[in-house]
């Protein structure tokens, strides 16, 4: 996890996001809304295949997680006990000269002085605390209004509702509670693209144990979430797994863990796995007076469980695979000369098109109406993108860089003009290797199932 | 739609609810928040399904629409634009003597004297406009943070990038733009159960065509949106289309259409279906300065386009889905005696669960170790269920209560014990008509895809 900062490479990652409608920025035409993003049409699939594959490990293929869908207006008293509005803030020092808001930690250190990234000044104020939740006021009434906040996290929503789900879902521990949803922490600098966002959405369990039991399921955790990432393209060798020190582990945590991803800006989380202990139960169950105990059948015993959680970013993540797939190689036109060409080598599982289909030519009827029939085909068991403009090359190239694993051409072969043996069969091209075969019809979508899935 | 309010009815419904884990109350250990709410185990599941089937059908299986997914948080230029900022109000009454907060539409009349329909007081003031927006502070600053909006419709997201989508989509008239998300509004009194609440779910296409095109697309996509209804299950005897009259519909609308449930406490809003003319993306054009103009290539016009919108709300789909399955009917329990029974008829398509898998008895190795292999067959196709807890009739009424189509029972039979011919055998239950068949395993897959898909 050496690779220095490569400024140019975010650059052509950012501008292919925006060009083929990944990522924009949001409310761009008034000038934009900072931390805050908006996914167009890839960038919507590709989050929508990365959190249905998380929802299918996570929660479908186990029979030991159940879900749950929060609401993201929380009230004040959760977020007390939670500890957040006494200390959810970062320390922000400002600059005298040039009036920025800075992290303390972003300061720049020359010749053992603070010093303002900015401008370089070192006429800075003192540091003071800015809670990160945005406050809002919910009523009909200004004068009686009540705050209540944005969650800054999903996992809150998942204590309060403990007991209820413990009822519902007749588990017995371990068990885990798992969601996907949107959070949201007013950022001093967000910065690095989608990576520090104000608005943010996040995927976690809480995984509910004995407390003999938490030390152990960390471990557990730490191994599925590593595998996770694998099983989604990300190499492994851009990712890596930190040991939070005692110093920076929160002070109820007794081991935690960040997988960071190798980014073009540097090494950065991707996903936390803390054992919180019992410290989050224990707060809501003290404020609120309402018993959050386990009762254990067979010990017959009764005790507030402990919580190993593995907490994910789905923006840095989708961030990742972006990053992880961005290349440059080069590849022949359609006159077989070399040219550059960019792709993104998504894992088919996540890619926001499985397979685009062709035909040929889009003047003749019959390569046309062929095609139309595999989309047809495919389209019930796959997402599939129909395309017969411009050349064949071209067309090829505008799905590589869109990371489209699969490309169906229907040809003249494929009507079976020139042999008929040929009838019914298609090039299958693959993005990565750029290699084609002549496939059967009839084997299409079994084979590109089976690649798929 | 002249079904009486059934209030007993809906006090059913709503308990089942809870005590099923579909919909819990928001931040309940701390006395609820009021308008917002949990989805439970269940209810995320029914979320899902839905929205997944939305997507599908509106995205996936067309060729004219696009998907996005924009922030929450929007800029107050873009609410400027749209006239929500000076607009999006409900008028608002208070009562003097109970100091309740009214929305002037649910005073009583009586005698031709408006009263508070609390507490019977005549005493109360005159209405006043209350915007409807929450609104936030972004920024790391107070004195210089500006304010944002939680958008109150994803209709004005899609509006703002529909620029930048028209180009990376490449995308020629009429096409659609879709989007599900999460909005909020302030409402003043929010009620019926998860009808009215202050944050809520949509699924909406902003579908852009020529003006020329709109009252005829208005027709088209009233029909489409039905079907939809009624391929998820809702009974068209209970749904009514409403034709918004002129002096109901927004300024700026052609035609609208409200397709209406009648829910046990009366016929209300499914979705909306408005023709909205070119007026938001004009307000926008002319707000921000940039062109929203379209290039029609064969006609060489350049026009701002027309659109219409079907909108409609995740939640109340949910809750109409639920309120249109509830049943309550007579059933047989393990001694054959008539019992009733509450059952869930929900569409398989969208049901939660889409099969629960059952050992005849959970003492017996075989029948266990039997069941878990037919658990693994399913669980890559569907969202299967396992339970070996209790009489075999509890178990079944256990899962029609929370609307799984089929079971599977593993007996004696199964094992070839009895009958070497009956070997790989289970019974499979359907949920509404209680009738048992006898399946062999190796058809089983098939048999229920055919019938959830």
């Amino acid at each position: 996890m050496s690779t220095p900062i490569d400024t140019q490479r975010m650059e052509k990652i950012v501008s292919l996001c925006k060009r083929r409608g990944f990522i924009f920025q949001s409310s761009e035409i008034y000038g934009g809304l900072n931390g805050a993003w908006d996914y167009g049409p890839l960038g919507v699939e590709l989050k929508r295949n990365l959190k249905n594959y998380w929802w299918r490990v996570m929660v479908h293929e186990r029979d030991d997680v159940v879900g749950m869908d929060g609401a993201i207006l929380t009230h004040p008293a959760v977020l007390k006990a939670s500890g957040h509005v006494e200390g959810f803030s970062d320390p922000m020092i400002d600059c005298r000269t040039c009036k920025a808001h800075l992290r303390a930690d972003q300061l720049v250190e020359k010749k053992g002085v603070k010093q303002c990234p900015n401008c370089g000044s070192k006429d800075l104020t003192e540091a003071r605390q800015f809670n990160l939740m945005f406050e809002t006021h919910v009523g009909a009434a200004a004068e009686e209004s009540s705050v209540a906040y944005l969650r800054p996290e999903t996992a809150q929503s998942i204590f309060v509702q403990f007991k209820n789900i413990l009822e519902v879902s007749r588990k017995k521990l371990p068990f885990g509670i798992a969601q996907i949803g949107k959070a949201f922490r007013n950022e001093i600098n967000p910065r690095n693209f989608t990576f520090r966002s104000r608005e943010f959405e996040q995927m976690e369990v809480e995984y509910f144990c004995r407390p003999e039991q938490g030390m152990e399921l960390l471990e557990y955790w730490k191994e599925e979430r590593l595998k996770f990432y694998e099983n989604i393209g990300i190499s492994r060798e851009r990712l890596n797994v930190k040991t939070v020190s005692d110093k920076e582990r929160a002070f109820y945590s007794r081991g935690t863990y960040d997988i960071e991803y190798d980014f073009p800006f540097g090494p950065q989380e991707l996903e936390g796995i803390a054992y919180r202990t019992a410290y989050d139960l224990k707060q809501h169950q003290d404020a609120s007076g309402k018993s959050l105990e386990y009762f254990d059948d067979e010990k017959k015993e009764r005790f507030i469980p402990h919580v190993v959680e593995p907490s994910a970013g789905v923006d840095r993540t989708i961030l990742a695979l972006i990053c992880d797939a961005f290349a440059e190689d080069q590849a022949p036109d359609d006159k077989g000369k070399m040219e550059s060409r960019i792709v993104l080598r998504l894992h088919p599982r996540i890619a926001p098109i499985k397979c685009a289909v062709f035909p040929l030519l889009k003047n003749k009827e019959r390569l046309v109406a062929k095609a139309k029939e595999i989309v047809d085909l495919l389209r019930p068991h796959m997402f599939v993108f129909y395309d017969e403009s411009g050349a064949i090359g071209r067309r090829y190239r505008r799905q590589d860089e869109i990371g489209t694993p699969f490309g169906v051409t229907v040809d003249f072969e494929t009507l079976g003009e020139k042999d008929s043996k040929a009838r019914d069969t298609v090039t299958l091209r693959e993005r990565d290797s750029m290699k084609q075969e002549r496939v059967g019809i009839s084997d299409l979508l079994q084979l590109l199932s089976m690649r798929i899935a």
